[in-house]
């Protein structure tokens, strides 16, 4: 795309040439995912035909991103009953799946709602008069809708925050809150992919986002497919950029709102939060509805998942950690809704309390 | 150390199981330093024979640290007229040797001033009646004068700075300022050092700091060693721990401190006095005399290295960069004079515009 304008080019048009996940197949299909663990050197898919192959792919972050793994956990639930018929077998594999998925990571909100709503399609009076097969029409259906639902509110968080973007900006980004993420084209990135087919020029600082380095591998990776440039900094390099007064515009993801506003994402998102404040930088946080727990005041109910060591430690190919040191791993931490100038939605761009997402 | 109290033990009896850097021998003899690359999976030496060694040395950051460059520059000056007996001889040498020492890296101003005070001597009056040998044995002398300094400067910085770690803290560094950066016993470090012998105790959180991880391979090793408790964080961790409250004080090195008190140091620095200034945890630079460069009114005339993107994008084995990815890795930023509480220096904890150090 670079040195060409696309205004003309629908949002449809945008076409990946990745699949982030695909359910392929009927009822006795299966999941197949792209392996975020061996990006950016492979690209190679992994196929999931078992609940269990699901929570493992969403643990190990082959498949990531709070959205997409709502979208994997609703098709994972689907895979509980592969090959039955009887009702009684269907809805026996149904119950044993479904808190351990819905329990796969803690903090993304996504997970739960997406789990939830699978759950109420499953224990509806309607689905009370199906068979077993037709059941498992009825739950694909809706895991089907989820998916497509996600794509939908991709593309409009993408509209909603496009005008965001100045012309010849730079734009910082932390973790990997694209198409990677999603099972359309991604949160954050959805409002860089949109102003970009509206012909805004711009660049992208990606922050390598240790110790999972999401942006290095995949953020990095999946711009530069697309055509919009992008520089990778390590994440404690923010600061100097921030300083030197080339950072215009601060856009995440995230993983869980509290109805104050207060967003969890990927550690390492409240220090760069902390630097745009400091240097009157705007921060925005784009995500869909679905990631929005109005079941809480604040970000200090949200559960932040504590994640191996191994990820700090085994990065220059050690075996064991050091004896005697200690390593400490938050996956996830808390911006407080001061720090955060909007919430780009599918709705549009929300203040607190959100009412329109109450509605 | 742990459960044990050292009021008693005498600074110099503080042993470290490495040296840093050693010359062995006469004025033939050999500088060994401890390959710094290689930590902390293997302790292994490295000897070097010529100043080109000392400079490949100190670019591959084999020794690093701005106080240790700069003793190792004094001793490769030294190396320069290895085997020579000749005074012309050793003259045409060492003016050769002088400028790429000098040059080695830029932004720790130790080096400079190490190869300047070497010069100073090499072309005093005094000198000028010397045959080479006799200049030779004055040199070694003069650079065996700078390392037992910088040794004793160490000690003298936890000395002064010991006071401010607050009994039961968490004391947040960045880095590596211990002593595999100085020829003694570290500069940040030395005050956690000295600040243990009087029998505080405290516990610190460590940077892993990216790209090349001096504070998981070096710090963590070298305080692991000393029975200091210490947990490695990522960089961006960090913004949550002080979210939580649980840094009390942050202390670090530096390479390069102007006339305004603006310190350069290791990147990412910046972030973290930002982030502590945000937080109102103290923010303190710890750095021999030797690190302020008083001829420059503020950061903004510090040259900052822009190091090899390689070691950014190998991080994770591979070979080459991701074609169409841009990769940005400053190897130093600078804090500004207002984010730091003070300069914990041989002299004492000193303030702008440092009278102490211009007598």
């Amino acid at each position: 795309m670079p040195g060409g304008r696309a205004e003309s080019t629908a949002p449809e048009a945008w076409n990946l040439s990745f699949m982030t996940l695909q359910w392929v197949g009927d009822i006795d299909g299966s999941l197949h995912i792209l392996d975020q663990t061996l990006l950016p050197e492979r690209q190679q898919q992994r196929i999931l035909e078992r609940p269990s192959d699901v929570i493992e792919a969403i643990q190990q972050l082959a498949v990531r991103g709070a959205p997409a793994i709502g979208v994997a956990a609703a098709y994972g639930l689907c895979l509980a009953s592969r090959g039955c018929e009887q009702i009684e077998q269907v809805r026996a594999r149904w119950d044993a799946a479904l808190i351990p998925m819905r329990q796969a990571r803690p903090t993304a909100v996504n997970l739960q709602h997406m789990v939830d709503r699978m759950n109420r399609v499953a224990t509806s009076p309607a689905a009370a008069e199906l068979d077993g097969v037709s059941l498992r029409v009825r739950l694909l259906e809706e895991a089907r809708a989820i998916e497509a639902q996600d794509q939908h509110f991709c593309r409009a968080i993408g509209v909603a925050g496009a005008d965001l973007i100045p012309e010849g900006a730079t734009v910082l980004t932390h973790c990997n809150a694209g198409a990677l993420a999603t099972a359309g084209q991604g949160t954050a990135l959805s409002v860089l992919y949109q102003a970009w087919r509206n012909g805004k020029r711009f660049r992208v600082l990606a922050d390598e986002t240790r110790p999972l380095l999401q942006g290095s591998r995949l953020t990095a990776w999946e711009l530069q497919k697309s055509g919009i440039p992008v520089d990778v900094i390590c994440d404690g390099a923010a600061g100097s950029f921030f300083q030197a007064g080339e950072i215009d515009l601060v856009i995440t993801g995230s993983d869980r709102i509290a109805a104050n506003g207060d967003a969890a994402n990927k550690i390492g998102t409240y220090t760069i939060a902390s630097l745009a404040r400091a240097h009157e930088v705007p921060f925005y946080i784009a995500a869909p509805s679905s990631t929005f727990d109005l079941n809480i005041d604040s970000g200090s109910e949200i559960p932040i998942e504590q994640r191996s060591t191994a990820e700090i430690w085994s990065l220059t190919g050690q075996k064991k950690p050091l004896e005697g040191i200690g390593y400490r791993n938050p996956a996830f931490d808390v911006t407080p809704a001061s720090h955060i100038a909007g919430w780009i939605t599918e709705l549009g761009i929300l203040q607190p309390p959100f009412e329109e997402i109450r509605r």
